[in-house]
């Protein structure tokens, strides 16, 4: 692979050539979530075709298809996102919830160069259905503090595996997506260098489970998280999850 | 979860109540696969709406977005799925091919039965888009005399995770599909415990890439598989992986 995509300080950067070790050893992260427009999180931006719309859809805004679930526990942790001082002002809260888009390309750092790069029928993987409530709902929040990270995701009826339960590799997906967000956001930019998964009891296609991530470690470049995916009330554990993330300089992301 | 699919002689079988125990532990196959009719493979059945047709889409049959290394490492393992004798007659080779549906439940055994059970719009995550080449094209074939699993599989742009990459999820995605459909077709019904994935280099979008699988152990309940993937020369490893398969008697299957 010829570039990587990351998070630094919420920015999507791109780069040319990895070092070519790096290369041989993980695989960059697939993650596209923009950390620093997450507060007015429950203001739906404008949708409107390209190249009409400056603001892209906001895909972890709740929609329509959302259940009362996923609701809830969207409230549950936005609330906590905005907090209200004694003098009426408002600051951030705890908790931050993170943007999710379907392409990074057009809004990311030196956009026009990568736009070169690929293709332009791209999508992300966890955003490329259009119908709502149909394949991947979720909202991911992170608690900087608490070096913790919560998301809320309802499985729709496209991600079938056994029939009217969740994919394997749908829930990997997810575990993929939400463990490296969090190592992103602890660390900066990281690749995926591995995941393990048990997988416990399988998820009822349509319902809503919470991924609950937490760093384990940091040793020089490695961050080590876990993740846990349970049932709403956290009584019932679906799967669980270790992954290993790998920090690049900024040296490699921009073509070192 | 109250119900699992898995393989038992080519079929799909889809039971009641797990055992709770077997329940707590792992998560049911998600591969939809039909080793029964792998041969004739290379003629395209009807493609009709349901219920006017009856036989359903095979997915993992070529069509025009493939690709020129999707094809022709699809007719070098599809040639050897059938040879002629020198009496002229037709036989088994060493390879066959499996076909892949997006629904199992219209065509497996006690359909009736299966379709009231699961909603009507549900579709196999990995067959779930409907524009040829924009996501997973794959197709598996096995190799029961050696023990071996390979599938090709050609990831279209719908599958982006770092830009212009594949999404470590899709990977995943893939690796559980193919693993376990080996463990299923060599140990029977299986229900897959873990899954440990290291991605050693990223997977450009759109290329083809092949997957390998071996048995490396049966112990008990347990099989394990192992599995690379690489560039299709083989030359380049993009990630290995290891999964952990755990069988399931008629009785968990049958509803025990």
């Amino acid at each position: 692979m010829a570039r990587g995509l990351c998070q630094i300080m919420g920015r999507e950067i791109s780069k040319g050539n990895f070092n070519n070790n790096i290369r041989q050893q993980m695989t960059p992260r697939g993650t596209i979530q923009f950390p620093w427009s997450s507060i007015n999180s429950v203001r739906t931006m404008a949708v409107l075709p390209w190249p009409f719309s400056f603001q892209p859809r906001d895909f972890s805004l709740p929609n329509s298809s959302w259940g009362s679930d996923m609701r809830r526990l969207y409230e549950h942790y936005n609330s906590q996102c905005e907090v209200e001082t004694d003098d009426g002002e408002k600051k951030w809260g705890v908790w931050r919830r993170l943007p999710s888009y379907n392409r990074s390309l057009k809004y990311a750092t030196g956009g026009v160069y990568l736009s070169k790069i690929i293709q332009s029928k791209a999508r992300l993987f966890t955003r490329n259905i259009r119908e709502q409530g149909a394949a991947f709902e979720y909202v991911v929040f992170v608690n900087k503090q608490e070096q913790k990270c919560v998301c809320v995701f309802q499985a729709g009826h496209l991600l079938e595996g056994p029939p009217g339960h969740v994919h394997g590799g749908a829930i990997a997906t997810m575990i993929d997506t939400v463990t490296g967000t969090h190592a992103t956001y602890l660390s900066g930019p990281v690749m995926t260098a591995n995941l393990n998964i048990n997988y416990r009891s399988p998820i009822p296609l349509g319902s809503t489970v919470l991924l609950t991530c937490s760093l384990d470690k940091k040793e020089g470049r490695k961050t080590f998280v876990s993740c846990q995916v349970t049932n709403t009330d956290s009584s019932k554990l679906h799967t669980e999850a270790t992954g290993l993330f790998l920090s690049i300089t900024m040296g490699h992301l921009l073509g070192g």
